[in-house]
Protein backbone atom coordinates (compact mmCIF):
# COMPACT_ATOMS: atom_id res chain seq x y z
CA UNK A 1 0.00 0.00 0.00
CA UNK A 2 1.12 3.39 -0.97
CA UNK A 3 1.79 5.73 1.83
CA UNK A 4 -0.90 8.32 0.06
CA UNK A 5 -3.18 5.64 0.38
CA UNK A 6 -2.78 5.35 4.10
CA UNK A 7 -3.20 8.78 4.80
CA UNK A 8 -6.26 8.77 2.43
CA UNK A 9 -7.71 6.36 4.76
CA UNK A 10 -6.65 7.98 7.97
CA UNK A 11 -7.86 11.48 6.87
CA UNK A 12 -11.31 9.55 5.83
CA UNK A 13 -11.68 8.03 9.29
CA UNK A 14 -10.62 11.50 10.90
CA UNK A 15 -13.20 13.25 8.95
CA UNK A 16 -16.14 11.06 9.35
CA UNK A 17 -15.88 9.72 12.75
CA UNK A 18 -16.74 12.17 14.98
CA UNK A 19 -20.39 12.71 12.57
CA UNK A 20 -20.70 9.23 12.75
CA UNK A 21 -20.63 9.09 16.61
CA UNK A 22 -23.02 11.98 16.65
CA UNK A 23 -25.54 10.30 14.62
CA UNK A 24 -24.98 6.67 16.41
CA UNK A 25 -26.05 9.17 19.92
CA UNK A 26 -28.92 10.39 17.71
CA UNK A 27 -30.16 7.00 16.52
CA UNK A 28 -30.44 6.04 20.34
CA UNK A 29 -32.31 9.28 21.51
CA UNK A 30 -35.90 7.64 20.71
CA UNK A 31 -35.44 4.99 23.52
CA UNK A 32 -37.24 5.65 26.54
CA UNK A 33 -34.72 7.03 28.88
CA UNK A 34 -33.75 4.62 31.92
CA UNK A 35 -31.62 1.44 31.87
CA UNK A 36 -32.81 0.14 28.13
CA UNK A 37 -31.11 3.75 26.20
CA UNK A 38 -27.81 3.41 29.06
CA UNK A 39 -27.32 -0.29 28.45
CA UNK A 40 -27.89 0.30 24.21
CA UNK A 41 -25.24 3.12 24.52
CA UNK A 42 -23.04 1.63 26.51
CA UNK A 43 -23.07 -1.27 23.54
CA UNK A 44 -23.34 0.85 20.53
CA UNK A 45 -20.93 4.05 21.61
CA UNK A 46 -18.28 2.33 23.52
CA UNK A 47 -14.38 2.69 22.16
CA UNK A 48 -14.36 0.86 18.82
CA UNK A 49 -12.79 1.12 15.35
CA UNK A 50 -16.14 1.90 13.75
CA UNK A 51 -15.05 0.08 10.55
CA UNK A 52 -18.16 -1.65 9.67
CA UNK A 53 -20.00 2.10 9.09
CA UNK A 54 -16.41 3.85 7.60
CA UNK A 55 -17.04 0.93 4.91
CA UNK A 56 -20.69 1.87 4.24
CA UNK A 57 -19.24 5.55 3.63
CA UNK A 58 -16.61 5.02 1.98
CA UNK A 59 -18.23 2.94 -0.61
CA UNK A 60 -20.58 5.29 -1.10
CA UNK A 61 -18.34 7.78 -1.91
CA UNK A 62 -16.32 4.76 -4.21
CA UNK A 63 -19.26 4.38 -6.32
CA UNK A 64 -19.71 8.16 -6.96
CA UNK A 65 -21.72 9.72 -4.04
CA UNK A 66 -21.64 11.71 -0.92
CA UNK A 67 -20.43 9.54 1.73
CA UNK A 68 -22.70 11.38 4.13
CA UNK A 69 -26.33 10.16 2.32
CA UNK A 70 -25.06 6.93 3.34
CA UNK A 71 -25.25 7.79 7.21
CA UNK A 72 -28.69 6.56 8.08
CA UNK A 73 -27.00 2.69 6.91
CA UNK A 74 -23.80 3.46 8.26
CA UNK A 75 -25.35 3.64 11.51
CA UNK A 76 -27.97 0.84 10.73
CA UNK A 77 -24.67 -1.21 9.95
CA UNK A 78 -23.17 -0.31 13.47
CA UNK A 79 -26.01 -1.15 15.30
CA UNK A 80 -26.71 -4.43 14.04
CA UNK A 81 -23.30 -4.95 14.88
CA UNK A 82 -23.73 -4.12 18.37
CA UNK A 83 -26.78 -6.29 18.80
CA UNK A 84 -24.74 -9.29 17.30
CA UNK A 85 -21.81 -8.06 20.25
CA UNK A 86 -24.04 -7.91 22.90
CA UNK A 87 -26.20 -11.15 22.41
CA UNK A 88 -22.56 -13.23 21.08
CA UNK A 89 -21.46 -12.34 24.62
CA UNK A 90 -24.13 -13.70 26.83
CA UNK A 91 -23.99 -15.91 29.33
CA UNK A 92 -25.65 -18.58 27.60
CA UNK A 93 -23.84 -17.76 24.18
CA UNK A 94 -20.05 -17.20 24.26
CA UNK A 95 -20.28 -15.87 28.15
CA UNK A 96 -17.34 -13.10 27.60
CA UNK A 97 -16.99 -10.90 30.11
CA UNK A 98 -15.36 -8.58 29.12
CA UNK A 99 -14.93 -7.18 24.78
CA UNK A 100 -12.88 -4.01 24.12
CA UNK A 101 -11.38 -3.47 27.65
CA UNK A 102 -14.38 -2.71 29.25
CA UNK A 103 -16.94 -5.31 31.02
CA UNK A 104 -19.43 -6.42 28.56
CA UNK A 105 -23.01 -5.35 28.49
CA UNK A 106 -24.59 -8.16 30.67
CA UNK A 107 -21.77 -7.69 33.33
CA UNK A 108 -22.89 -3.87 33.75
CA UNK A 109 -26.32 -3.65 33.33
CA UNK A 110 -27.31 -7.38 33.93
CA UNK A 111 -28.31 -10.65 31.54
CA UNK A 112 -31.81 -9.46 30.79
CA UNK A 113 -31.29 -5.89 30.24
CA UNK A 114 -28.23 -6.83 27.97
CA UNK A 115 -30.85 -9.37 25.90
CA UNK A 116 -33.42 -6.78 25.20
CA UNK A 117 -30.78 -3.94 24.48
CA UNK A 118 -29.50 -6.11 21.73
CA UNK A 119 -33.39 -6.78 20.15
CA UNK A 120 -33.72 -2.76 20.54
CA UNK A 121 -30.36 -2.25 18.83
CA UNK A 122 -31.51 -5.17 15.87
CA UNK A 123 -35.07 -3.02 15.43
CA UNK A 124 -33.62 0.43 15.74
CA UNK A 125 -30.78 -0.88 13.15
CA UNK A 126 -33.37 -2.34 10.78
CA UNK A 127 -36.18 0.34 11.13
CA UNK A 128 -34.38 3.26 11.15
CA UNK A 129 -32.81 2.66 7.94
CA UNK A 130 -36.36 1.57 6.64
CA UNK A 131 -37.20 5.01 7.33
CA UNK A 132 -34.03 6.43 6.22
CA UNK A 133 -36.63 7.74 2.88
CA UNK A 134 -35.04 7.03 -0.49
CA UNK A 135 -36.23 4.52 -2.92
CA UNK A 136 -32.67 2.70 -1.93
CA UNK A 137 -33.49 2.85 1.71
CA UNK A 138 -36.22 -0.64 1.93
CA UNK A 139 -33.31 -2.78 -0.41
CA UNK A 140 -31.15 -1.61 2.11
CA UNK A 141 -32.69 -2.68 5.07
CA UNK A 142 -33.82 -5.92 3.43
CA UNK A 143 -30.34 -6.83 2.65
CA UNK A 144 -28.88 -5.92 6.39
CA UNK A 145 -32.14 -8.34 7.48
CA UNK A 146 -30.59 -10.56 5.29
CA UNK A 147 -27.06 -10.38 6.45
CA UNK A 148 -28.02 -11.20 9.78
CA UNK A 149 -30.84 -13.95 9.70
CA UNK A 150 -29.02 -15.58 6.77
CA UNK A 151 -25.58 -14.45 7.77
CA UNK A 152 -24.55 -13.30 11.55
CA UNK A 153 -27.15 -15.79 13.01
CA UNK A 154 -26.24 -18.79 11.14
CA UNK A 155 -22.94 -18.18 11.72
CA UNK A 156 -23.41 -18.07 15.58
CA UNK A 157 -25.05 -21.47 15.36
CA UNK A 158 -22.34 -22.94 13.25
CA UNK A 159 -19.65 -21.40 15.79
CA UNK A 160 -21.93 -22.99 19.02
CA UNK A 161 -22.22 -26.41 17.04
CA UNK A 162 -18.31 -26.54 16.50
CA UNK A 163 -17.31 -26.64 19.95
CA UNK A 164 -19.36 -29.84 20.57
CA UNK A 165 -18.34 -31.65 17.41
CA UNK A 166 -15.18 -34.11 17.28
CA UNK A 167 -13.07 -33.12 14.26
CA UNK A 168 -12.15 -29.57 12.14
CA UNK A 169 -14.55 -26.97 12.06
CA UNK A 170 -15.59 -25.65 8.98
CA UNK A 171 -13.93 -22.59 9.81
CA UNK A 172 -14.25 -20.38 6.28
CA UNK A 173 -18.08 -21.37 6.53
CA UNK A 174 -18.47 -19.45 9.95
CA UNK A 175 -16.07 -16.72 8.98
CA UNK A 176 -17.95 -15.67 6.12
CA UNK A 177 -21.31 -16.09 7.31
CA UNK A 178 -20.34 -14.26 10.49
CA UNK A 179 -18.11 -11.70 9.39
CA UNK A 180 -18.14 -11.91 5.86
CA UNK A 181 -22.06 -11.50 5.54
CA UNK A 182 -21.96 -8.20 7.73
CA UNK A 183 -19.01 -6.70 5.94
CA UNK A 184 -20.63 -7.10 2.48
CA UNK A 185 -23.78 -5.57 3.36
CA UNK A 186 -21.85 -2.06 4.28
CA UNK A 187 -20.13 -2.23 1.58
CA UNK A 188 -23.31 -2.81 -0.57
CA UNK A 189 -25.37 -0.42 1.49
CA UNK A 190 -22.73 2.59 0.56
CA UNK A 191 -22.96 1.41 -2.94
CA UNK A 192 -27.31 1.38 -2.94
CA UNK A 193 -26.93 5.37 -1.64
CA UNK A 194 -24.98 6.14 -4.34
CA UNK A 195 -27.22 4.56 -6.70
CA UNK A 196 -24.66 2.02 -7.64
CA UNK A 197 -25.19 -0.24 -11.21
CA UNK A 198 -25.13 -3.70 -10.74
CA UNK A 199 -21.28 -4.44 -12.18
CA UNK A 200 -19.90 -1.92 -9.78
CA UNK A 201 -22.49 -3.55 -7.31
CA UNK A 202 -21.13 -6.81 -7.28
CA UNK A 203 -16.69 -5.00 -6.81
CA UNK A 204 -17.94 -3.68 -3.48
CA UNK A 205 -19.69 -7.05 -2.37
CA UNK A 206 -16.87 -8.79 -3.68
CA UNK A 207 -14.48 -5.98 -1.44
CA UNK A 208 -16.60 -6.76 1.78
CA UNK A 209 -16.70 -10.63 1.49
CA UNK A 210 -12.43 -10.34 1.08
CA UNK A 211 -12.14 -7.90 3.89
CA UNK A 212 -14.33 -9.41 6.13
CA UNK A 213 -12.45 -12.67 5.81
CA UNK A 214 -9.07 -10.89 6.41
CA UNK A 215 -10.33 -9.31 9.00
CA UNK A 216 -11.35 -12.51 10.57
CA UNK A 217 -7.88 -14.31 10.03
CA UNK A 218 -6.51 -11.34 11.68
CA UNK A 219 -8.55 -11.92 14.92
CA UNK A 220 -7.34 -15.37 14.65
CA UNK A 221 -3.95 -14.21 14.97
CA UNK A 222 -4.40 -11.91 17.48
CA UNK A 223 -6.68 -13.96 19.97
CA UNK A 224 -3.71 -15.78 22.53
CA UNK A 225 -7.25 -18.60 23.72
CA UNK A 226 -6.62 -21.56 22.28
CA UNK A 227 -10.22 -21.67 20.43
CA UNK A 228 -11.12 -24.74 18.68
CA UNK A 229 -12.81 -22.79 16.59
CA UNK A 230 -10.25 -20.40 15.15
CA UNK A 231 -8.13 -20.80 12.31
CA UNK A 232 -5.15 -21.06 13.91
CA UNK A 233 -6.14 -23.69 16.02
CA UNK A 234 -7.02 -26.08 12.76
CA UNK A 235 -4.42 -24.54 10.66
CA UNK A 236 -1.62 -23.25 12.48
CA UNK A 237 -0.26 -19.52 12.18
CA UNK A 238 1.82 -19.68 8.95
CA UNK A 239 -1.58 -20.95 7.54
CA UNK A 240 -3.36 -18.18 8.53
CA UNK A 241 -0.92 -15.18 7.96
CA UNK A 242 -1.19 -16.38 3.94
CA UNK A 243 -4.96 -16.77 3.85
CA UNK A 244 -5.06 -13.17 5.11
CA UNK A 245 -2.69 -11.89 2.90
CA UNK A 246 -4.51 -13.78 -0.40
CA UNK A 247 -7.97 -12.24 1.09
CA UNK A 248 -6.20 -8.78 1.24
CA UNK A 249 -4.86 -9.01 -1.77
CA UNK A 250 -8.70 -10.15 -3.15
CA UNK A 251 -10.06 -7.05 -1.67
CA UNK A 252 -7.41 -4.85 -2.52
CA UNK A 253 -7.58 -6.01 -6.12
CA UNK A 254 -11.43 -4.85 -5.76
CA UNK A 255 -10.79 -1.70 -4.42
CA UNK A 256 -8.19 -0.87 -7.24
CA UNK A 257 -11.14 -1.95 -9.93
CA UNK A 258 -13.22 0.65 -7.67
CA UNK A 259 -10.56 3.18 -7.88
CA UNK A 260 -10.65 3.91 -3.82
CA UNK A 261 -7.68 4.37 -2.55
CA UNK A 262 -9.58 5.00 1.12
CA UNK A 263 -11.07 1.03 0.59
CA UNK A 264 -7.83 -0.32 -0.41
CA UNK A 265 -6.04 1.16 2.87
CA UNK A 266 -8.84 -0.21 4.73
CA UNK A 267 -8.28 -3.38 3.46
CA UNK A 268 -4.88 -3.87 4.19
CA UNK A 269 -5.55 -2.05 7.71
CA UNK A 270 -8.13 -4.54 8.62
CA UNK A 271 -5.37 -7.84 8.47
CA UNK A 272 -2.47 -5.69 9.44
CA UNK A 273 -3.36 -4.66 12.59
CA UNK A 274 -2.58 -4.66 16.19
CA UNK A 275 -6.03 -4.71 18.51
CA UNK B 1 -72.34 -8.62 19.18
CA UNK B 2 -74.43 -9.72 16.58
CA UNK B 3 -74.29 -13.15 15.46
CA UNK B 4 -73.61 -12.30 11.69
CA UNK B 5 -70.74 -10.48 13.16
CA UNK B 6 -69.56 -13.45 14.95
CA UNK B 7 -69.90 -15.91 12.06
CA UNK B 8 -68.01 -13.29 9.65
CA UNK B 9 -65.26 -13.41 11.99
CA UNK B 10 -65.70 -17.32 12.19
CA UNK B 11 -65.35 -17.53 8.19
CA UNK B 12 -62.82 -14.77 8.13
CA UNK B 13 -60.22 -16.68 9.88
CA UNK B 14 -61.07 -20.21 8.20
CA UNK B 15 -60.25 -18.78 5.20
CA UNK B 16 -57.19 -16.94 5.53
CA UNK B 17 -55.35 -19.26 8.56
CA UNK B 18 -54.53 -22.32 6.14
CA UNK B 19 -52.97 -19.39 3.88
CA UNK B 20 -51.37 -17.53 6.78
CA UNK B 21 -49.58 -20.92 7.39
CA UNK B 22 -48.69 -21.61 4.44
CA UNK B 23 -46.92 -18.38 4.07
CA UNK B 24 -45.05 -18.28 8.01
CA UNK B 25 -44.22 -21.73 6.78
CA UNK B 26 -42.52 -20.15 3.85
CA UNK B 27 -41.03 -17.07 5.73
CA UNK B 28 -38.59 -19.73 7.27
CA UNK B 29 -38.25 -21.62 4.12
CA UNK B 30 -35.35 -19.87 3.37
CA UNK B 31 -33.04 -20.26 6.98
CA UNK B 32 -30.41 -22.78 6.79
CA UNK B 33 -31.82 -26.71 7.13
CA UNK B 34 -30.45 -27.59 11.03
CA UNK B 35 -31.43 -26.55 14.55
CA UNK B 36 -32.00 -23.06 13.77
CA UNK B 37 -35.02 -23.48 11.30
CA UNK B 38 -36.32 -26.07 13.40
CA UNK B 39 -36.16 -23.90 16.65
CA UNK B 40 -37.97 -20.67 14.64
CA UNK B 41 -40.67 -23.47 13.42
CA UNK B 42 -41.29 -24.65 16.25
CA UNK B 43 -41.48 -21.14 17.82
CA UNK B 44 -43.55 -19.56 14.94
CA UNK B 45 -45.77 -22.62 13.82
CA UNK B 46 -47.17 -24.34 16.87
CA UNK B 47 -50.62 -24.21 18.16
CA UNK B 48 -51.98 -20.06 18.34
CA UNK B 49 -55.17 -18.07 17.57
CA UNK B 50 -53.04 -16.10 15.01
CA UNK B 51 -54.86 -12.78 16.21
CA UNK B 52 -52.54 -10.76 14.88
CA UNK B 53 -51.86 -11.62 11.80
CA UNK B 54 -55.51 -12.21 11.05
CA UNK B 55 -56.07 -8.55 12.47
CA UNK B 56 -53.53 -7.48 9.80
CA UNK B 57 -55.53 -8.65 6.64
CA UNK B 58 -58.89 -7.64 8.76
CA UNK B 59 -57.59 -4.07 8.60
CA UNK B 60 -56.73 -4.27 5.02
CA UNK B 61 -60.25 -5.43 3.88
CA UNK B 62 -61.67 -2.56 6.09
CA UNK B 63 -59.63 -0.15 4.37
CA UNK B 64 -60.85 -1.38 1.31
CA UNK B 65 -57.66 -3.71 0.03
CA UNK B 66 -58.12 -7.36 -0.87
CA UNK B 67 -56.67 -9.24 2.45
CA UNK B 68 -53.89 -11.17 0.44
CA UNK B 69 -52.36 -8.07 -0.69
CA UNK B 70 -51.01 -7.70 3.52
CA UNK B 71 -50.24 -11.17 3.55
CA UNK B 72 -46.54 -10.31 3.72
CA UNK B 73 -47.22 -7.70 6.02
CA UNK B 74 -49.14 -10.19 8.29
CA UNK B 75 -46.03 -12.91 8.31
CA UNK B 76 -44.01 -10.06 9.76
CA UNK B 77 -46.11 -9.33 12.51
CA UNK B 78 -46.77 -12.98 13.66
CA UNK B 79 -42.76 -13.56 13.42
CA UNK B 80 -42.06 -10.25 15.81
CA UNK B 81 -44.92 -11.48 17.98
CA UNK B 82 -42.87 -15.00 17.75
CA UNK B 83 -39.53 -13.34 18.81
CA UNK B 84 -41.13 -11.33 21.57
CA UNK B 85 -42.39 -14.74 23.15
CA UNK B 86 -39.37 -16.82 22.41
CA UNK B 87 -37.37 -13.85 24.41
CA UNK B 88 -39.21 -13.25 26.95
CA UNK B 89 -39.87 -16.76 28.09
CA UNK B 90 -35.84 -17.22 28.17
CA UNK B 91 -34.30 -18.27 31.68
CA UNK B 92 -33.05 -14.95 32.14
CA UNK B 93 -36.15 -13.24 31.70
CA UNK B 94 -39.88 -15.05 32.49
CA UNK B 95 -37.72 -18.17 32.77
CA UNK B 96 -41.25 -19.83 31.27
CA UNK B 97 -41.36 -23.54 31.01
CA UNK B 98 -44.78 -23.88 29.03
CA UNK B 99 -46.23 -22.24 26.29
CA UNK B 100 -49.53 -23.24 24.50
CA UNK B 101 -49.43 -25.73 26.23
CA UNK B 102 -45.99 -27.06 24.86
CA UNK B 103 -42.47 -26.41 26.05
CA UNK B 104 -40.96 -23.49 25.39
CA UNK B 105 -38.22 -22.78 22.77
CA UNK B 106 -35.40 -23.25 25.28
CA UNK B 107 -36.82 -25.97 26.89
CA UNK B 108 -36.82 -28.47 23.52
CA UNK B 109 -33.77 -26.47 21.86
CA UNK B 110 -32.05 -25.25 24.38
CA UNK B 111 -30.96 -21.73 25.79
CA UNK B 112 -28.33 -20.52 22.97
CA UNK B 113 -30.73 -21.69 19.94
CA UNK B 114 -33.73 -20.04 21.59
CA UNK B 115 -32.02 -16.89 21.86
CA UNK B 116 -30.47 -17.00 17.80
CA UNK B 117 -34.09 -18.49 17.15
CA UNK B 118 -35.56 -14.85 18.43
CA UNK B 119 -33.70 -12.54 16.85
CA UNK B 120 -33.55 -15.04 13.31
CA UNK B 121 -37.48 -14.04 13.58
CA UNK B 122 -37.25 -10.53 14.28
CA UNK B 123 -34.86 -9.96 11.33
CA UNK B 124 -36.72 -12.13 9.10
CA UNK B 125 -39.90 -10.28 9.75
CA UNK B 126 -38.57 -6.57 9.23
CA UNK B 127 -36.43 -7.77 6.52
CA UNK B 128 -39.24 -9.65 4.47
CA UNK B 129 -41.55 -7.04 5.00
CA UNK B 130 -38.97 -4.22 3.58
CA UNK B 131 -38.26 -6.59 0.62
CA UNK B 132 -42.45 -7.07 -0.14
CA UNK B 133 -42.31 -4.21 -2.86
CA UNK B 134 -44.75 -1.73 -3.21
CA UNK B 135 -44.67 1.72 -1.80
CA UNK B 136 -46.01 1.42 1.37
CA UNK B 137 -43.19 -1.96 2.64
CA UNK B 138 -40.72 0.46 3.78
CA UNK B 139 -43.30 2.62 5.65
CA UNK B 140 -44.72 -0.55 7.16
CA UNK B 141 -41.26 -1.96 7.71
CA UNK B 142 -40.54 0.87 10.02
CA UNK B 143 -43.46 0.86 11.91
CA UNK B 144 -43.29 -2.73 12.81
CA UNK B 145 -39.95 -2.08 14.20
CA UNK B 146 -40.70 1.01 15.88
CA UNK B 147 -43.52 -1.20 17.55
CA UNK B 148 -40.90 -3.35 18.92
CA UNK B 149 -37.94 -0.99 19.67
CA UNK B 150 -40.29 1.36 21.58
CA UNK B 151 -43.36 -1.12 22.31
CA UNK B 152 -42.31 -4.53 23.03
CA UNK B 153 -39.13 -3.95 24.25
CA UNK B 154 -39.54 -1.10 26.50
CA UNK B 155 -42.41 -2.81 27.98
CA UNK B 156 -40.65 -5.85 28.65
CA UNK B 157 -38.01 -3.58 30.90
CA UNK B 158 -40.98 -2.42 32.78
CA UNK B 159 -42.24 -5.63 33.37
CA UNK B 160 -39.09 -6.67 34.58
CA UNK B 161 -38.72 -3.70 36.98
CA UNK B 162 -42.30 -3.59 38.21
CA UNK B 163 -40.90 -7.19 39.88
CA UNK B 164 -38.15 -5.58 41.64
CA UNK B 165 -40.18 -2.12 42.88
CA UNK B 166 -42.69 -1.51 46.04
CA UNK B 167 -45.33 -0.31 45.15
CA UNK B 168 -47.89 -0.74 42.37
CA UNK B 169 -46.56 -0.54 38.79
CA UNK B 170 -48.17 1.54 36.15
CA UNK B 171 -49.82 -1.26 34.40
CA UNK B 172 -51.72 0.73 32.13
CA UNK B 173 -48.59 1.55 30.45
CA UNK B 174 -46.54 -1.69 30.48
CA UNK B 175 -50.03 -3.29 29.16
CA UNK B 176 -50.51 -0.57 26.36
CA UNK B 177 -46.24 -1.35 25.77
CA UNK B 178 -46.26 -4.64 25.26
CA UNK B 179 -49.14 -5.86 24.07
CA UNK B 180 -51.02 -2.44 22.51
CA UNK B 181 -48.24 -1.12 20.21
CA UNK B 182 -47.96 -4.65 18.25
CA UNK B 183 -52.11 -4.87 17.91
CA UNK B 184 -52.02 -1.18 17.03
CA UNK B 185 -49.03 -1.93 14.29
CA UNK B 186 -50.61 -5.04 13.17
CA UNK B 187 -53.76 -3.09 12.51
CA UNK B 188 -51.64 0.00 10.58
CA UNK B 189 -50.00 -2.31 8.07
CA UNK B 190 -52.96 -3.92 7.12
CA UNK B 191 -54.13 -0.18 6.21
CA UNK B 192 -50.65 0.87 4.47
CA UNK B 193 -51.48 -2.34 2.28
CA UNK B 194 -54.55 -0.95 1.79
CA UNK B 195 -53.26 2.65 0.85
CA UNK B 196 -55.70 4.26 3.43
CA UNK B 197 -56.08 7.44 3.81
CA UNK B 198 -54.69 9.26 7.20
CA UNK B 199 -58.10 9.52 8.89
CA UNK B 200 -58.75 5.95 8.05
CA UNK B 201 -54.94 4.97 9.50
CA UNK B 202 -56.32 7.32 12.60
CA UNK B 203 -58.99 4.76 13.91
CA UNK B 204 -57.25 1.84 12.86
CA UNK B 205 -54.73 2.58 14.99
CA UNK B 206 -57.23 3.44 17.55
CA UNK B 207 -58.59 0.08 17.47
CA UNK B 208 -55.36 -1.71 17.58
CA UNK B 209 -54.53 -0.23 21.07
CA UNK B 210 -58.17 -0.44 22.44
CA UNK B 211 -58.18 -4.68 20.96
CA UNK B 212 -54.87 -4.66 22.70
CA UNK B 213 -55.55 -3.55 26.14
CA UNK B 214 -58.81 -5.70 25.85
CA UNK B 215 -56.42 -8.41 24.99
CA UNK B 216 -54.18 -8.11 28.13
CA UNK B 217 -57.04 -7.46 30.37
CA UNK B 218 -58.46 -10.37 29.32
CA UNK B 219 -55.45 -12.41 29.98
CA UNK B 220 -54.76 -11.25 33.42
CA UNK B 221 -58.61 -12.35 34.39
CA UNK B 222 -57.63 -15.64 32.87
CA UNK B 223 -54.30 -15.98 34.79
CA UNK B 224 -54.52 -17.90 38.05
CA UNK B 225 -50.89 -17.21 39.20
CA UNK B 226 -50.55 -13.79 41.60
CA UNK B 227 -48.12 -11.95 39.12
CA UNK B 228 -47.77 -8.75 40.66
CA UNK B 229 -47.44 -7.22 37.40
CA UNK B 230 -51.30 -7.74 36.42
CA UNK B 231 -54.26 -5.83 36.58
CA UNK B 232 -56.30 -8.24 39.01
CA UNK B 233 -53.37 -8.31 41.50
CA UNK B 234 -53.33 -4.33 41.51
CA UNK B 235 -56.97 -3.49 41.20
CA UNK B 236 -59.06 -6.84 41.43
CA UNK B 237 -61.05 -8.65 39.20
CA UNK B 238 -64.27 -6.77 39.26
CA UNK B 239 -62.35 -3.66 38.05
CA UNK B 240 -60.43 -5.32 35.37
CA UNK B 241 -63.34 -6.49 34.15
CA UNK B 242 -64.82 -3.54 33.56
CA UNK B 243 -61.78 -1.94 32.34
CA UNK B 244 -61.86 -4.38 29.97
CA UNK B 245 -65.20 -4.16 28.84
CA UNK B 246 -65.09 -0.37 28.69
CA UNK B 247 -61.83 -1.05 26.17
CA UNK B 248 -63.88 -3.84 23.60
CA UNK B 249 -66.39 -1.06 23.49
CA UNK B 250 -63.93 1.88 22.38
CA UNK B 251 -62.54 -0.59 20.10
CA UNK B 252 -66.05 -2.00 18.87
CA UNK B 253 -66.88 1.66 18.14
CA UNK B 254 -63.68 2.13 15.97
CA UNK B 255 -65.09 -0.86 13.93
CA UNK B 256 -68.61 0.41 13.86
CA UNK B 257 -66.84 4.11 12.32
CA UNK B 258 -64.85 1.82 9.83
CA UNK B 259 -67.52 -0.36 8.46
CA UNK B 260 -66.03 -4.02 9.79
CA UNK B 261 -67.97 -6.55 11.02
CA UNK B 262 -64.89 -8.80 11.35
CA UNK B 263 -62.95 -6.19 13.69
CA UNK B 264 -66.05 -5.68 15.59
CA UNK B 265 -66.03 -9.56 16.21
CA UNK B 266 -62.46 -9.62 16.57
CA UNK B 267 -62.72 -6.91 19.33
CA UNK B 268 -65.52 -8.76 21.32
CA UNK B 269 -63.65 -11.87 21.21
CA UNK B 270 -60.45 -10.64 22.30
CA UNK B 271 -61.60 -10.24 25.69
CA UNK B 272 -64.49 -12.83 25.56
CA UNK B 273 -62.51 -16.28 25.54
CA UNK B 274 -61.25 -18.91 27.98
CA UNK B 275 -57.45 -19.07 26.25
Amino acid sequence: MSSSAANASGAFAALWRPRLDEALLDLISGLPQGRLREACAYGLLGPGKRLRPLLVLASCEAAGGEPGVAMAAACAVEAVHAFSLVHDDLPCMDDDDERRGRPTVHVVHGEATALLAGDALLALGLGSLAAAGGAWAARASACLAEATWAGLVPGQVLDLEARDTVGPPDLETIHRLKTGRLMEAACLLGGFAAEADAARLDVLAEYGRELGLAFQLADDLLDDDADPASWVAVHGREATRKAGEAAVARAVAAAVTLGSSVLEAFAVGAFHRRV
